[in-house]
């Protein structure tokens, strides 16, 4: 019987919530479709929930992360600005150095 | 606007929650009250949801975390076995040095 050490990570900005695993897979669901409703729909969220995560990483990032154009069928088109990109990567990169970390915490540990 | 980094960690053994702050706060109230309803008293939580994360941690553990004594007015006894009290000390150990950890690569990230 072996312990596994698990772990949740998130931003925040100014105390409130800027990125976790939700956000970034909705980031890179806006990556792939080019669309914050193909995105949502992807996710199996409502367009609704996708547009004020949207709203909220654009207000709390300390540079915008998604520029969204308005209109046309389906919502308008959505892309992530460099910096949105830096965030994604960023965010995954901790969280696997985090993972590793904990495990080599887990083996050196008593348990 | 400056970012902050939080995580949450948990243990797992074969694929079910051992430990996480949860049941790391009913340990802690168990060792300073000595009882187990008034650990749960004093966490606000039922007793019945104490006696199944009690039991729960006994059996999922490699070796007994509680011990608990049957009978008596408020449900009998509690103590912690030496083996509990070192998964306190282990998971505190591994949950501030992973909030260090996360700081130092929140740090040198770009974000």
């Amino acid at each position: 019987m072996k312990y596994k050490i698990k772990s949740k990570i998130w931003i925040e900005a100014e105390g409130n919530i800027l990125l976790g695993n939700g956000r970034v897979s909705l980031l890179n669901a806006i990556e792939a479709t080019g669309s914050l409703s193909k995105a949502a729909k992807q996710l199996g969220m409502s367009y609704k929930k996708a547009w004020s995560l949207a709203q909220a990483m654009n207000n709390r990032a300390q540079k915008p992360v998604i520029e969204m154009s308005i209109g046309g069928k389906g919502g308008g088109g959505a892309i992530l600005t460099s910096y949105g990109k830096s965030l994604i990567k960023s965010f995954d990169l901790i969280n696997d150095n985090c993972k590793k970390f904990l495990e080599k915490q887990l083996t050196q540990s008593s348990l």
